[in-house]
Formats: structure tokens, C-alpha cells, sequence
């Protein structure tokens, strides 16, 4: 059995073929066309906002839980249920690509991934290549992880997960979060064949991790460039979308919808749709007609409730899903989902609410 | 004497009417017209790139520096001296505005504005409003300090600093620095009328600020909207636009340019000069002659060297200083600046070396 998912072929050895999650709302929405239902789910769904995650993950640091099969399945599992969502989304992180491959990493609470070295020289580069290819043996934990999952799953599609060359890039440049990216952007210009070799790297690594989770059964891959808002468009087009397409083109092989996203990031949604983009994942900032436009009226969006409202009475959030929901009709297909990550501090059944809402339109 | 600068028209009070500036690089450019030398100046050239400056400052905290108008005054003072840069900008913090008044506010070296209460509901904007207004007598540290300043630059100008009314009510309501803004932008949906009460007092209390400096003797008022990025077009038109666009006045009502700036704005840039600037500051994420094309080719520009590049190797600098000049021309004024702050790690040799080549062009 084959078949065509957004006008890419599927290749007959993809879980996809089994036709498990082809009708499902969001991969027909992924793929252009309008399902039945209009889907929904949103970023850091299973996370700090439940409950029964705060509960399994006590005790236990992030990445141990992110190569934890059994744990990541069920926190990935815990907003399908609760929730009623159109898809799960793997539970990782953009650094466990990283780890997995030897690098030192670790997620401090509060504060987000530090890496025990910078990495800012031909030297440092070469070094992380020392460290070997991402293989299937490194990956056991990821692919037990999303095979678990999808058995759980059914007919509920899953979206993987891996952070963008660039973001995996800056993490590894600066050390650690920042502001700027000062050093990193430093390093594009002040050493383009490093940055160049560092980019091909991190796309090597975070691509085989989507990978694994494709080839595990996830139904799209979906690419996080959480700070390519801090490029301009001649640094993001010249020395990070490159990488990122090689990403996008990987997974479009595998025969599923390749998602991109970043925030902050109206001014490159273009150059990121361009880099080979199925879908684009559109932030809180623009809106969805307006983000339709720029694209051509021809790109399937996902996005973009404002998370800084799902705090605000119910009335002002309903208002504002209504719109979104009316403003994403202008594109050809349309999955609700927010315009940035649940806050933590979230209350859960105000997602579930927003969901029976957005199933209700 | 009186005179115009940018087509307003000088009360016949400020210190401009005695054409100490009126001619001066800066003040050409800011007005639209094309000064003999193309001035430059650097966000952040007052502070912890320089040696001179980390003497004077050990031992004392942030704000007590910017409310000892001799130690201000000084810090202002340094990179004039050493760079011979076009303009100074007045040492200060835009939280000033809040301790003098009596908020509890303290700068945290690596972390940056804490407040001990955030500011959350109409009471609380009830008890900013109790503290009463930022007088004249409250004011006195800031109005000496400008005059020391001002006296001794002579002929070449002070830029007056304040923070825009959205970014002091971002910091109030979140309680500190945040990446973003949720509860801010949380309260703008969820209770307008207190959002609006206290974007009301806090364009009050920063307009009193820029107007001390002014009045003291500063020839423009540059209002930094740091956190305006966070905002869609939308929300900062409805929400935050009308307080700037008070201050914005005030100042040209003072008979000098408003310079209005913010970080990641490029989306706002045309909301941000229709809230009544003369001159926009444009970060360095867009370039100039887009930026420009934008404005309608109508408006001054201030910017937008990436202050990443400072870093980078003197040729890749060079080209780029070259490059943001080249495309500074389409504006009708232009003054060259950095895409936003100084990192503290520059060394200032490269700055004063950026000050000669654009002098040179």
C-alpha cells in the first residue's frame, strides 16, 4: 500500500502506509486539504501545566526522563487523554540529540541547557565529530520511546520533535541560554567555515533524531527554531537555512509533512517556508491571515492562540481562539495550536476547554 | 533666538535656543538634512566596556551611580572622551523614573530590575499612583547631573534617556526581567482598564524624566522600548502605543527630536514612528534601506550596527559599518549607532576605531 502525504509520496516501508493516522484531522490539515474536524493540540502539552507529569517526573532530571522509554511515552501519552488533542508530540528535548551523541549537556531547572564546554573553534568543532555518528544504537532509547507511543497512540497521530541547526548551534556556541546570541552570530561572520562545519553537524545529529522518531512512527516531523529571531534575514538565509533544509528534505523523504516553527520570527517565515516547509508553525506576533498572506495564501499553518491568554477571564480567551480559528481560514489548511509553549503555570482544564471549543467550530 | 529643529518649532526657554547644538552632526541628521560629517554614537557607550568606567563604579550599586550627579555625569562624560563620538546619552537606568519616586526597585548585577511587589491589580496601580508625582524636587539628582554633563560637553550634544511606558509596565507587572511577558501582556487582555491606569502613570513618571533631562539641557529624548518586541502590532497599537505617543509629545513639545527605539521591532517599526517620532532607531535585525523603504523614505534613521560584529575581525567589521552606511543613505538623516547595546565584553579600541572610519565616509 502507498500513498501521498502533502504531495510527497510515502515510501512503502513508513508506519504511515498502514493508513493508521492518514485520515486523521491533522495530517488531512497538514496535508492542505480540510478534515472533517478542524485539529488542535499545542507545544509543551505534556509538561509542568499537569499535574500527573509533575508526578512521574518528580525526582528525575529532564534528559534521564527524555531516554526514559517507558517515562517519555507516558508523559507524551498524558494530554492525549486528558485533553482530547489531535496529536501527541514526542516529550524531549532539542539537546538530547546532543547528549545521546556524548556531548556534555545538562538541563539545569530554571534555567535550560548548559553545556560543560563551548563549542568556538575549528577545534572544538572537529571534536564534537569525533564523537561519532548519531546510530540507531544511540538512539535505542528514542526509538523505544515513539514505538511505545504510537502502540498507545492508534489512530492519534504523533509529531516528532528536534530543535533547528541554528538553535542546537547557539546552544553550543554560547554555552548555554542567551539573550543575543552574540557569540554565535559573532562566530557566523568572524568564521564561516567553522560555523559552516558546526551547522552541518548539528544538522547530522538533530536530523537522524527526527529520523528515528519517523522511521519509530511518528506521522510528521515537526523542526523548532526557537531562536532563529534573533537573525536578521540575510544571516538566517546565508548561514542557517541551508542546514535546516537539509533537515526538512530528510524528513519529507521519510514520507511525512515536515513542520517548521521558530519565534520571533514573522520577518523570516518565507525563507523558513522556502528551506522546505510543508507547514509552517506561525508565533503569537502575526496573524494568521497576515502570515497566510505572506506565504502566498499557499502553505498549511499551525498556530497561533496568544499563551499569555490562556490566563485572561474565558471570555477574552474564547474571543480570541474564535479569531484565530476565523483568521486561519485563509490558509489551505489550518491546525490550532498556540503561538508559543504552555506556560507552566497553565490551568489545565482551560486547555481542555479550548479544545472542546475549537472542536465545536 | 528661536529656531526649528525637525520642523518644531523651540520654545524660547530651552537651552537649544542658544544654538549650542543646532548644528552639531546629530542634531542635522536628526532634523532630515545631511551634516557635514556623518555623526555616530553607540547605545550603551557609557558603561562596562569601559576600564574608566568599571573604576569608578566599583563599590557602587547601579542606581546609586545614576542618582550622584557628579559620578553620572562623569560616566556620561567617558566614552565622549575616549571615542569622540557625536553625542553623549545620559547615564542612567529606565527604572530610575520608579526609585525615585519610591517604587522598590533594585538593578541585580546578571539579572537586572527586581521589584519587591509586582504590580498586578487596579490597587496596586491605586498605591503607584499614591506615591504622588516624580516633582521637580524629586527629580534634582537627574536635573544635576545633566546640567554637569551639558556643561561640559559644550557644543556637542546630550541624548536624554528613558524607558517607554510598555517596557517600566512590563517590569512592574512581571517583578523582573522576563522573556515573554506573559503576565503583562496577560493583564493588557484580561484587565484593560487597570492595563490603561497604569500605562497612564507610567508615561506620567518616564515623561517627567526625559522632560528633566531636556530641560536641563539635553538635545533629544530617545525612548528605549526594550520589550516592545514581545508585542504583535495589534496588541501594541491598542495597548501601548497611545502612552508612547505621550511622552513622544512631550518631548516635541520641548522643542527637540523624539528618537523612539525597541528591540525586534521591525514589525512595529511604522507604529512606532506614527506614535510621533521624529527620528526611528532601528535594530539590527533590519536593514536601513528597508527599514527605510517601510517609513516611506520620511523619516531620520539611527542605527544599526550589529553590535555581534564588534567582536569579529577588523575586515569583517569594516565591511559591515561600510555596508549599514551605504544603506543608511536612503534615509533623509542618518546617524550611525549600534543595533542595539554595547556588549560589555567590547573592547573599546574597536569602537573608537568605528568612530574614525565613520567619520572617514
Amino acid at each position: 500500500m502507498s500513498g501521498t502525504i502533502g504531495g510527497v509520496s510515502l515510501s512503502t516501508h513508513h508506519p504511515l502506509v498502514d493508513g493508521r493516522t492518514t485520515e486523521s484531522p491533522l495530517v488531512t490539515a497538514y496535508s492542505g486539504r480540510r478534515p472533517e474536524r478542524l485539529p488542535v493540540w499545542f507545544m509543551r502539552q505534556a509538561g509542568r501545566s499537569l499535574p500527573e507529569y509533575r508526578e512521574v517526573r518528580a525526582g528525575v532530571p529532564m534528559l534521564d526522563s527524555c531516554l526514559d522509554p517507558d517515562l517519555a511515552a507516558e508523559i507524551t501519552l498524558q494530554p492525549v487523554r486528558r485533553h482530547g488533542v489531535d496529536a501527541a508530540v514526542f516529550f524531549s528535548d532539542i539537546v538530547v540529540p546532543l547528549r545521546l551523541v556524548g556531548v556534555d549537556v545538562e538541563i539545569r531547572p530554571g534555567v535550560g541547557p548548559v553545556m560543560g564546554t563551548p563549542v568556538r573553534t575549528a577545534d572544538d568543532v572537529a571534536r564534537l565529530r569525533d564523537l561519532g555518528p548519531l546510530t540507531p544504537e544511540r538512539l535505542a532509547p528514542v526509538t523505544a520511546g515513539v514505538e511505545r507511543t504510537v502502540a498507545a497512540l492508534g489512530a492519534t497521530p504523533l509529531v516528532g520533535f528536534a530543535g533547528a541547526p541554528f538553535t542546537l548551534a547557539a546552544y553550543l556556541v554560547e554555552g548555554g541560554p542567551s539573550r543575543d546570541h552574540l557569540a554565535a552570530r559573532r562566530l557566523m561572520h568572524a568564521d564561516p567555515a567553522t560555523w559552516s562545519a558546526l551547522m552541518a553537524w548539528t544538522a547530522e545529529v538533530t536530523g537522524a533524531f527526527l529520523e528515528a522518531q519517523i522511521r519509530a512512527g511518528a506521522s510528521a516531523g515537526q523542526l523548532f527554531d526557537s531562536w532563529a529571531g534573533a537573525l536578521s534575514l540575510a544571516d538566517y538565509a546565508a548561514h542557517c537555512a541551508p542546514a535546516s533544509s537539509q533537515v526538512l528534505a530528510l524528513v519529507r523523504s521519510l514520507g511525512v509533512p515536515a513542520v517548521h516553527f521558530g519565534v520571533a520570527t514573522g520577518e523570516l517565515l518565507v525563507a523558513m517556508r522556502d528551506a522546505g516547509a510543508d507547514v509552517m508553525g506561525v508565533d503569537y506576533r502575526v496573524p494568521l491571515d497576515e502570515a497566510s498572506r505572506r506565504l502566498g495564501g499557499a502553505t498549511p499553518l499551525q498556530g497561533n492562540v496568544d499563551p499569555a491568554l490562556l490566563g485572561a477571564p474565558w471570555d477574552v480567551l474564547e474571543a480570541h481562539v474564535r479569531d484565530v480559528v476565523e483568521r486561519g481560514r485563509s490558509a489551505p489548511g489550518h491546525v490550532v495550536n498556540l503561538g508559543h509553549g504552555v506556560p507552566p503555570e497553565t490551568d489545565p482544564t482551560v486547555l481542555t476547554r479550548v479544545v472542546e471549543l475549537v472542536h465545536s467550530l
